[in-house]
């Protein structure tokens, strides 16, 4: 069929628009449906209110902290890089800010309809949240691929094609960089607010969740909002372009022979759009166990994109293409991309199974918080660092099977094809905050408890599912920044012609200094995170304990608390704390390019050092996180003593303590390995 | 003065062996002056000789559980491997096991002279805890230089030089896996013990520390001795023995012409003798604050060796030597082996800041107390991870400056300095338990408050102490492991020609699984000890609940709980428990080595992974659990609240967390890692 491969060579990247473009007017229909389902009476949609206010303020702060930063780069980067890098990572930054911003919108929109829902069936609301999230996953994935499509397209035409891709690498700063803000305002923020209101709340003064008693439950709410939402979104934005630019350099770097090979990324993301669209409709039919039909619609979006891949690829490469002197076909590159949609799988199974109450890890946590706060801190720790075991094992196969298929383009596929999962996986992912949301504003508004129990159920799914596309999120970044590493060494090698025979070898002593200094990266990173969390929190319990002080009719509910007074002071620490963390792996890049004993090769010890750590410290933060929450609501529904008992107190603890590991320093090292990389692409002609 | 030179080269072996003799009578005649102190009262004596029983049965049980797996070992060796490699093997294992005996013998007759010196000053109760520890010391590094001599002599004479450098391997493997057991076996016990005593003892029942009432006290002693002093004496004669002979390992494979190249180590071991002494001398005439007193040890100790280095090295290589092509001065030489003298500082200055009550991380870890149990385990978790950039920095420093000065040769070199401090080094680590156990015997013994507050004051310091010799120990065996994996290089190169020209690039997939399969090592390595701890000391919980429910006189003192139970529960579990993650290195190690599509460059990539992530993982765990221990002890002076307050509870949980991080998990690893890459160096000729 020579006719219509020459066709998807040419209309590869505007068909693939075309897809983009469908799954934005699908998302919008599913706006439309979310809108038109009731919002529920006065008292729910007044506390929906403040918590929109309360999100909608602090972005819009966040926003114009983050600008300021933004401005600076570009400046530089305008100043000492390339007039279209600079314009690229403007056009990252904007999008993954939009990103940010219309996850929340989406969120705040879908949790007061989910508690209305909630109120005729757990079916209604498992819809209802699930639609929410997938307005968010489809705009973003599209949003994604069309910036990276219409920006490839204009630079092609305006710089030439070089130039073009170059700049790309500028887009997917922008995205990384603000993404890494995001990532951390949002989870200090969150984290920050759900352990002052836990830490004063439950166990000072015994509330139960969402008490509308407790100064901090607004704050609370708000949080689920910006962090696991906004911030959420702002990082798949981030994962998802930034794998496709991957991609594209790859296939530029080392295949400049044949235009297919930047091509077929795109084609790749159009299709899964498609793919996801359908895994949608099939959670909008099935009906079953909550669980059962999310992971249909995962199935099925993985199905309709591993059959519509086969043909696109066989078209895209008639005659298969020379990778590294070596010709492979279509069939392998085909099987390349299989291997990513089969790992995503695979991540998603080990991830529930290390997460899920149904399973062993989960309830080892609970049995051994009958012993105390200790062991169940013992227990979870231990729990988190097992769960890198599969992940990394599989993560390796995926390495030596992608890499057998095509080299290290067929890396870059598997990463790509993985990623095009990601418009269901957020459906999946932002499913958690708004059902954790919808709870609250059934407790705050004094509905029937039937109306919490449909959403404590749906919330400990989502608990899973949040943790699922986490680990899902991290091992799709540990392969993205591998397939970065390798443009790093190609775009050295082709910079500087002392290089060129340059090998990165382990025998090599600034190899292995770089590796420990990458290494630490992750650890300070988290810990400076970690901190940051520490600090906001303790000024939340200090002012819940101010107000309870003041006006004593709080408690028995005489007192109106003043929210907006927590709002305001998580809002100013979440800002004030992201700062250092997040300019962290910028400082290192840039301080091991300048200082002249260090240079290019210690540099590329440090980005695979940050990779290998990372994805440990990632995976064994968010798991043992996730593990920790569903022990204790394994224990809340009643087993080993349930609410109230020596154990549960110990499984709050847990909990508590695995709040800034799953939100707030885990999933903030997936885009952190990326900016580290990338950063480090980008100085190459400056420093090398 | 060449006459001179010669003379050193010819007499250097001998005269190190001189020097270990010297070390060993003087260790002699510090056990004549301990013993000639007063053992104190009846009932000191009943309890001590009762801990001193536990300790023995344990010790003897552990032996043959270890034997078993040794011997089997063995045969493998001599069946698939050579004969001097199997005993070589012997040796090592045996003398491993032999450090760890006197470790815990000179410990068991100190600890109770230590209450009784208590009676009187404190300044004779800390000179009495560390010449018991100062036996130890001198003890462990005078056997192990003397046991690698004399079986390299021996092999040199019997099967020729190539094989006795070879066969030193298997000595090094027989030191390193006994010792993983040792810590692990020691390790898990003391923990399991002191995790149990805690949380029903002191959380369920207010007991004190030491209580007399609790049926696990008598455990909780016994612990201190088979895992502080036992297995941290195992430890650190494989640490001396490995780093001994990597360093001629690189002396022979990559320098071959030059004979000095091998002496030099063996002279520095034992120069450092000397110093050693005149360290121990130093503490026994200072006075002054019993921290600046050790410290002075240890300045003193360093010094003494700096000196001494100096014209050896100028003799032994009185032309230089040629490495790689180029010609290295003796004074270069002598500046590589400064290097690992002033790292030695370095990582005591650092681990000191990071431990210690009067520095501001340990006091963070207090003040977060006041918000409860998660902000404590929270903190903790931070320090412990901030505590990791530092010495990591300085180690990359050490590397750069070492291998500047004389290549791999230089590093191996400053880690055989480093590790030559580890006779005055070892002085302060058994400080700690050996005043831990001073204190429990003046408790039990009803003696004065007085006495228990002057061990108290002396155990603060030894917390920290162990936790600064922790650092050290684990600074230098990432060192020490990076020379064994040149060595594993070398090797491999000169095994099999195929691999001549490989470079173990980071582009090349194979290392990067390698990285990452290595990089797991110390994750899970470290969660099955947990899980370990967890397990044995649930048993003791549950043996403790039993009997005072059994005999609810005991809590009235009108029955004597039964002690021995809770021991012999410990000790079973202790052996059964240490075996999975002790052998995870060794299977790991193995199983990439067979599997076809992995083979030698995995491994390769293996072996660098383990010492990436070990090395954070280590530090984290043994900071961490130092400074929350520490965090404790500082709200027990009466800081925040002090004893019984809110935050001191939230204190006794992060102690109790850190117990498993920095006395079974974190140092651990610091063998563990040795193990792998040793495994690889030997079954190079057998699989590749």
């Amino acid at each position: 069929m020579p006719f219509v491969a020459l066709n998807l060579l040419d209309s590869g990247v505007p068909l693939s628009m075309v897809c983009a473009v469908i799954g934005l007017v699908f998302a919008f229909l599913l706006i439309a449906l979310v809108l038109r389902a009731s919002a529920g009476n006065e008292r729910m949609r007044q506390i929906s209110g403040a918590v929109q206010e309360g999100a909608k303020a602090y972005l819009n702060r966040q926003v114009i902290t983050i600008s300021v930063i933004a401005v600076v780069i570009f400046i530089l980067l305008f100043l000492f890089k390339d007039h279209p890098t600079a314009i690229g990572f403007l056009i990252g930054a904007f999008c993954s800010l939009s990103a940010g911003f219309i996850g929340m919108r989406v969120a705040v929109i879908a949790n007061v309809r989910t508690t209305q829902a909630a109120m005729s069936s757990i079916t209604r609301a498992l819809r209802m949240a699930f639609n929410g999230g997938a307005v968010t996953g489809l705009l973003v994935v599209g949003l994604a691929l069309l910036a990276v499509s219409i920006f490839y397209v204009l630079a092609n035409k305006m710089v030439g094609h070089d130039m073009a891709i170059r700049s790309l690498v500028g887009l997917a700063l922008g995205a990384s960089l603000i993404s890494v803000f995001a990532r951390l305002g949002g989870g200090i923020y969150t984290k920050a607010a759900d352990v002052g209101a836990d830490l004063v709340g439950k166990i000072e003064q015994g509330f139960e969740e969402d008490d509308p008693r407790n100064p901090a439950t607004i704050a609370d709410n708000v949080g689920d909002n910006v962090g696991d939402c906004a911030g959420m979104a702002a990082d798949v934005f981030e994962t998802y372009a930034v794998s496709l630019i991957g991609a594209i350099l790859v296939g530029a770097l080392t295949l400049a022979g044949n235009p297919a090979a930047i091509i077929y990324p795109f084609v790749l993301g159009g299709i899964s759009v498609l793919g996801a669209i359908c895994g949608v409709l099939f959670v909008n039919v099935a009906n079953g166990k909550p669980a059962a039909v999310l992971m249909g619609g995962v199935l099925m979006s993985a199905i309709v994109s591993a059959i519509l891949f086969w043909p696109a690829t066989h078209l895209l490469f008639p005659s298969g293409i020379t990778i590294a002197g070596a010709t492979r076909t279509a069939t392998q590159l085909y099987l390349a991309s299989v291997v990513g949609l089969v790992m995503t799988a695979v991540v998603v199974a080990i991830t529930n199974y290390y997460t899920s109450m149904r399973y062993s890890p989960v309830q080892k946590i609970a049995r051994a918080s009958e012993t105390g706060h200790a062991t169940n801190i013992i227990a979870g720790l231990a729990v988190g660092q097992h769960a890198t075991a599969l992940p990394v094992g599989f993560i390796g196969i995926a390495i030596l099977l992608s890499f057998h298929f095509a080299g290290l383009y067929g890396i870059a596929i598997a990463v790509m094809s993985m990623l095009s999962m990601a418009g269901i996986i957020i459906s999946l992912d932002s499913f958690g905050p708004i059902t954790d949301n919808a709870g609250g504003i059934a407790v705050m508004s004094n509905l029937p408890k039937e109306v919490r129990a449909v959403t404590d159920q749906l919330d400990a799914v989502g608990n899973t599912m949040k943790a699922v596309t986490k680990g899902y999120a991290i091992a799709s970044a540990g392969l993205a920044a591998l397939v970065l590493f390798g443009s790093y060494v190609e775009e050295l090698k082709a910079h500087n012609p002392a290089f060129a025979q340059f090998t990165f070898s382990l025998t090599e002593p600034k190899v292995i200094i770089g590796l420990f200094l990458g290494g630490l990266l992750p650890f300070i990173f988290t810990a400076f995170s970690m901190d940051a969390v520490g600090k906001a929190a303790g000024a939340v319990v200090r002012e819940v304990r101010r107000q309870l002080q003041a006006k004593p009719g709080i408690l028995t509910g005489k007192d109106t608390p003043e929210y907006g007074t927590c709002v305001d002071i998580v809002t100013k620490a979440a800002l004030r704390e992201m700062i250092v963390p997040a300019l962290l792996p910028l400082i290192f890049v840039v301080a091991v390019a300048t200082i002249k004993s260090l240079g290019p090769i210690v540099l590329g010890g440090l980005l695979v050092g940050t990779i290998v750590t990372g994805l440990f410290v990632a995976i064994a933060m968010t798991s043992g996180g996730g593990a920790w929450d569903n022990a204790k609501k394994f224990i809340e529904e009643g087993n080993l003593g349930g609410k109230g008992s020596f154990a549960h107190q110990a499984s709050v603890t847990g909990d508590t303590v695995g709040d800034p590991y799953k939100d707030t320093a885990g999933p903030a090292i997936n885009p952190m390995i990326k900016v580290v990389n990338i950063v480090a692409i980008l100085i190459i002609p400056i420093f090398f």
